[in-house]
């Protein structure tokens, strides 16, 4: 069975798996205080461009969003998000749960616009009653988004004036920031990510990694006794070679971007064997998850073989479906779809 | 440089690390719905006598007893430690995080005795305030204990019956799990604590997995939608096959049990070691954590050949300090400590 | 100056003062476990026709709301409300400060539709990854509405459907009730509404009382020691008896109704001083809460005689401002009203 | 019936009930915006001889100490207590409730020491493993604490000089604060509260009023948006004019001081009633609460007559009670306790 189900179908880079086995025997102190976490670290800093960075490593997306947003928001604020957000919809309440309300704002196609930003947080404090309200404490984005679409910088560079105007952080979620920066279709880098947004996160689940996100505090912003915050919520790995070790992997001779690049050429890969299908895009993404609408019949037929993802449902006859690519996809499997694809197409 | 500094300071053992290597293309659905996650449990539940119990795994432990305990007790309960208990010292409040206090009793060398549960509770109810207390609203217990002891299966039977009488949960805290049931110094099985806890959980972090624990809900038990309370906790692993083939590893031909055995042969030694250099023991415990006392000045020429942890201030010129062994122990280690204790000795 | 600027901006109906200085000696136990709790508790079945209503009273609104919905919740779950309800936009955040998402929902005049939340829970269900979202596990509804207007019984009964077909509870938020009951424009009854809502508060801070709300729970579904859980929330009354001694009296002799039905006179002739100084309406409501359209420079003067509340910024030029009559609102009042309505008007 | 149950049995102070009804068709802006409200503060700044102090209401005591424990804190830290403090016993777990852990210290007849909490507190930063433990961010006291005794000013200097020594504030929780004031056994003045500890509020349901706490914050420390915080904690009263005026009173010619030194006049005459019956003392404290050692018959026998509290068993037959006196007890009172007292002797 080929599977596009997700990013996160398979097991780790085999280089990664590789320098685990190779320091495995190695005694090392725990909680994240080893050399691997150091090293890693640094190469993060120097990737990022931003030497006195504060990189902490955490296992899974959900579980950073929650510790990054509740740790800085104040007692009075609640985050901003598009009601689209993974905050707001896929993270069973995370957020809410450390006592703090998503502020969700629409959206187009995934992205938030800083006019909308704007406008809301003006509207906030021109309404008389404020104080009886949630105050608008942090922006959360995600690049890419939930649909696999992208910030220009000059979209992210306009969020982060209204931010900073209104001293509030921007917060990025990179859970599939790799396959951003590695987009044909992008002008932002990790350097402009590390110079506009006041913390955000490099995701490894999604990228190669068993697990494993490494935050990014840009701004000397770091939560003061973090790791004791990280704790507190259940979220610091005793073994903390497991994420060093990872990143430290990731970050050694561009291994991050190329994976990364990888499964980006193999999305434009795809779109071109579903176009060539004659297969309607619902969302034709720069990155490496597309949507497509397909009739429910050849859905049935087609998961025989194939494995991917429902996202909604398109009218009572159709259904929207998503494809993803990762570090992981063979051109064998490109190939293998379009058989697929063949079949149930007559 | 040797370390007995505790049990989770190296890798995964060995078996693990060629599984997660032969597993690692096959693409897996998400989130634990996996067939090594079902082949894991099932193994789990033989290996407990329970063929109804149901297992979930997690990837901490400080994490899985804030899920367990927030997720069982009652919004006007709270949950009844030892006062040296891991959850009332040693988590960052993460129990209080959940909204729940910790109701910390008295011990002797980390147990709770049946006795003072049962005039706890008792003295509880006979207050004319208890509307406007904390109920005792669960049990937890480690075992072995934060200090490497071990409850008898009297202990073990005479604390359920309290909980039973009460018809509060017991929950049994199984980081070193396997190092306690390997013991050569227990009459208390795997089968035992299944049969007596309402819930318990296997530890696989300090016994040769990279992260993992497995709770197993011995009577029908599990909180409905429990899934969603871990994903709201931050807990949910995207990759579940990490926690689920480690765990079907580590319970295919006894490999749990065989690799504590090991840590306690090992302990012995290192008993023997320390018996053999005239250390004086703070506590000697049937398990693979050793607490001595030691001249300060002794610690500090020690500390440049071995690893160990500080545990507490002694007395002005002595220090308790604790070695630990585990899977990963070798005799070579063993005799590398002792020429280490022999130079410093004089 | 005279005042419509809220319904609680006066002190007590001035029955309850002269019963508070009565009782003002009597010795009585703490807590709510007096005499005058247990007469109101019985006042109140008794005029909701549940004879076997468990009814507790709380000092205010959003404690209130917070307070019933953080304890009926179950862990996984949210509270659905209107986009406009109170608990989405005005109490601070309060909900998520218990750990749960408000699941807000679009209304129309604030009223949410029994169709809209039929879709919406047959939609969550349907979403494949819903295991990894809020689950909706209560609705909330206010009635009066933030606007003032009303549900009918149909649209109740219909609201009611819904839930119990999944199996939720319906929580009416009655901080207006008395308005809501005693409108002209209502088929509704306290009755209908104890038969048809699981849970609902009878509003004392905006219906005559200082202070105080009576929840009632219609279904022998109090959740368990819940004292303990009021307590917990700082939110339980030394003095129970302030809260007693008021809904005793306001269940006394119909005056809840009565002077809830003097306020809905003032409020109709309101309307016809609005009519007659040509005010343009925003929302024309069947209760005490009138909202009209007004030049800018007209509310500046209006403003030196009248106080009013600012609700929101209708264009440039113009904003949405709020007449609110309460028991207290005498003839007088309406008269100096539209004395002060001719001046500014030419 | 005679009533020694406890300082909260009765209404309020008639001079309180008069000016409500005065005040009460004055129509107020809400949520203490006020001229009673400011004049109320204004009055509290004077008598504490700190006119910078900034003034908060709230309603009851638990709310009280939950919302300044709460938004005072860090997310890392918890609040240091006697073990018999009221958060930590009789508020159900609201301080956990919160997400904050209270770190209970022994005591001695409910006091706290400053040698026992600075050998806490050194003992906390020298343990290696305390970025995995609960820091002490705040110290909580009780004046009077809850067995009625009272510090020195000397016990309270040395207190503040730790807390200040740490950086961390030093809280004193003044439900009774009156009855210490004006114990015949004191040396604090409520100026050297002000000047010593950087939070603390002034009790009003247990000095004469309906309810109501006065939070005073010495430091200009108030968190940010504390409004907020509390109309998010349920804690905002919407009237809050019910507040101030009876602030406002209880600070004008010094009446809160002058009913709390009949309460401990009253005390004074209880005290000599008690020995003139040879009743044994447990604990014969300077202000208004005592208690004593009955014979478990005489309790039957005597409750027929008298309300008092029961505090704990003292042993098979005999239990410890506790008498309180406060403004509203009478000369009357007494005379009849010790008629009945008399009874009950033979």
């Amino acid at each position: 069975m080929i599977s596009f189900e997700n990013d996160y179908n398979t097991g780790a880079h085999p280089q990664i798996l590789a320098r685990l086995a190779e320091t495995n025997l190695e005694p090392l102190t725990g909680y994240g205080a080893d050399h691997f976490c150091e090293s890693a670290k640094n190469k993060i800093r120097e990737a990022c461009g931003c030497p006195d960075a504060e990189v902490e490593f955490l296992v899974g997306g959900t579980q950073t969003n929650a510790a990054v947003i509740s740790t800085m928001l104040k007692d009075y604020e609640g985050v901003i998000a598009a009601d689209t957000g993974h905050v707001n919809v896929h993270e069973a309440g995370a957020i809410e749960y450390t006592g703090h309300k998503v502020l969700a704002l629409p959206q187009k196609e995934g992205k938030l616009s800083a006019a909308d930003l704007s406008s809301y947080i003006a509207g906030f404090y021109a309404d008389e009653t404020y104080e009886h309200m949630v105050f608008p404490g942090m922006v959360y984005i995600s690049h890419p988004t939930e649909y696999g679409t992208l910030y220009t910088k000059a979209e992210l560079e306009a969020l982060a004036e209204v931010c900073r105007s209104r001293s509030i952080p921007l917060f990025l979620d990179g859970a599939r920031l790799g396959y951003g920066l590695m987009s044909r279709h992008t002008d932002v880098t990790l350097q402009d990510i590390a110079r506009l947004c006041d913390v955000f996160y490099i995701g490894g689940t999604k990228v190669g990694a068993l697990c494993g996100e490494a935050v990014v505090f840009t701004k000397q912003n770091r939560p003061p006794h973090f790791i004791n915050s990280i704790k507190k919520r259940g979220a610091l790995l005793a073994k903390g070679r497991l994420l060093g070790i990872q990143f430290d992997t990731l970050f050694t001779d561009n291994l991050y971007f190329e994976i990364s690049r990888h499964a980006i050429n193999m999305a434009e890969g795809l779109k071109k064997v579903l176009e060539g299908r004659q297969i309607e895009f619902y969302l034709k993404s720069p990155t490496n998850q597309q949507f497509v609408i397909l009739e429910n019949e050849r859905i049935s037929e087609l998961k025989k073989d194939v494995m991917f993802s429902f996202w909604e449902k398109y009218d009572e006859n159709h259904t929207v479906i998503r494809f993803v690519t990762s570090w992981a996809t063979a051109e064998e499997d490109l190939a293998a779809l379009d058989r697929a694809l063949e079949e149930y197409s007559s």
